[in-house]
């Protein structure tokens, strides 16, 4: 209804039409901190919007060295190669331009990043989690409407940034490597919980037996914890990214995925519980912000955690103080 | 400093002398929700304040039928006979005087509650597991000042219960049964990682093989989990309560982890971080109640979440709109 720029018309018109220059001149106005590309990239939004949600989202979690990128190649490719159309986008809270991001180099995804059907994006960069979490948010709606029917959200998981891509996403896909000894010692707390699905990477050449072991010591992992809301029971299976070797399977195994929980509903109520939760999510940021960010509250706050420290003060005694400098 | 109504200064007295109805009448204070209470509470616990936090605080959870208050029975006599004074409280947000409590049926308990070193005490009332929660850890200040050196605070695990008796505790004792099939099926999610002891009761007759069974299985569980920040590594223990075998083991092994964190200075971190946490939680809880309260607020969230629910906005845009009208 209301009158946008010509800018903004062509590229919402350009991003429709799958122009996938428009769609990255359009991410990156959604990523832009200046204020004016922010009320653009609103525009840009609210445009692209009533055309996005039709695409499944996937989060790909793993340890630097499990092969992420080579399994995105091996099975982006296979996934355009059925005709879909697939985005692939990471959330990589430490990734600076300087730095460089996971996806920043792309030659890592030879075949991927030169597919007409596939459109690769580094990490946006910014200091937090929360800011980076919502430029892929916004994303993956341009994505969307740039008709992708996958989504592909990348994480090398640095600190809470396998929750955020799990908040994000419809499936959630854990790659592990196969190794000596006990393969389930050092997975981070909450992760194995979140995973719809283990993928044993490298299962190839002298791997291929240490890889059939670690499944069954996956498999019998996933089976202590309680049934997932979505019905879903997490499976674990093997492949060769390099061989392209179990790709299929992977793929098969998200279908049905997708099925079940279209069926069941789980589909859209997950969606909708995720957008409840980023809009929660994003106020209380903002209240929190606004009460922490008082030079008068930060005085304060020191100050009662002395008290606290020295036991001359109780939480909830120091929270009072500290509410009231603002009521 | 302040001048205490003679009232209080008496009760502080009292309990400071360790009697034991001075102690029953400052919790029912400490949980009074009368505005004329809650000065007088203040002024309670900023006389206590400076003789407390002298304890261990050992949280205790289970399933219902899994013999708690018999473990308590068993566990806090040993306590008493080693010369330590026992004090147990319940976090039990469910709980209402009328369905009573956990401990409301303290024949449950017939030995302990004749015993002239333990103190026990029903969960607190309450809507809210927040409002339970502060009168509990303002109880515990309470006992301490009373000169318990134990802490006991029971949870049957309902819905967030566990963590946050985890987070006002030292130590935490999972209590488990041995059964049939698989041990591990249906622990709540993320309980066994926060354990720092699993303990498998009822451990006698038929049920001694299948216990130490269970042991095995849950100590390879255990090990599942990345190492915990206090350098303990969690155990598992087999007992009986109602024949008091293992009992010392476990406060054993309590005294040892003791004597590790205390050590390596994990045990008064673990305590700052606690006060650090509900000082926050406390804050934060107001600052949503305060802005979500609002009818203007209320309005509008209905309206936003049926936008966001049509795709017609994101959960960013959303929040945004929110957060204009109180600013």
């Amino acid at each position: 209804s209301r009158r946008k720029p010509l800018f903004i018309k062509e590229l919402i018109k350009s991003i429709l039409e799958g122009n996938h220059t428009a769609l990255s001149r359009g991410i990156t106005l959604v990523e832009s901190t200046a204020t004016k590309h922010q009320q653009q990239a609103k525009e840009l939004i609210q445009g692209c919007l009533p055309h996005a949600n039709n695409s499944i989202r996937i989060g790909i979690t793993g340890v630097p060295g499990v092969g992420k990128s080579t399994f995105i190649e091996s099975f982006g490719t296979l996934l355009t190669q059925k005709g879909k159309k697939v985005a692939v986008l990471a959330v990589d809270p430490s990734s600076t331009l300087s730095k460089g991001s996971i996806l920043g180099d792309k030659t890592r995804m030879e075949e991927l990043v030169k597919n007409p059907n596939a459109f690769i994006r580094p990490s946006a960069s910014g200091e937090s989690l929360g800011g980076v979490a919502r430029k892929t948010r916004e994303a993956i709606i341009l994505c969307e409407a740039a008709g992708f029917d996958i989504i592909i959200i990348e994480t090398v998981g640095v600190g809470q940034s396998e929750t955020t891509v799990h908040s994000m996403t419809d499936f959630f896909l854990l790659l592990k490597l196969a190794g000596a000894g006990d393969e389930l010692q050092g997975i981070k707390r909450g992760i194995m919980e979140m995973a719809d699905a283990i993928v044993i990477n490298k299962a190839d050449g002298d791997n291929v037996k240490a890889a059939k072991l670690a499944k069954t010591e996956f498999n019998r992992a996933l089976h202590l914890y309680p049934e997932k809301e979505s019905g879903w029971t997490p499976k674990t299976l093997t492949c060769s990214s390099i061989n392209n070797e179990g790709i299929e399977d992977v793929w098969n195994l998200i279908e049905e995925y997708s099925t079940t929980v279209k069926k069941n509903n789980y589909f859209q109520e997950k969606r909708n519980e995720q957008n409840k939760f980023w809009l929660m999510q994003t106020i209380e940021s903002a209240l929190k912000a606004n009460f922490y960010h008082q030079a008068k509250v930060k005085k304060e706050l020191e100050k009662q955690l002395q008290l606290l420290q020295a036991h001359k003060t109780t939480p909830f005694e120091a929270a009072e103080v500290l509410l009231k400098i603002t009521s």
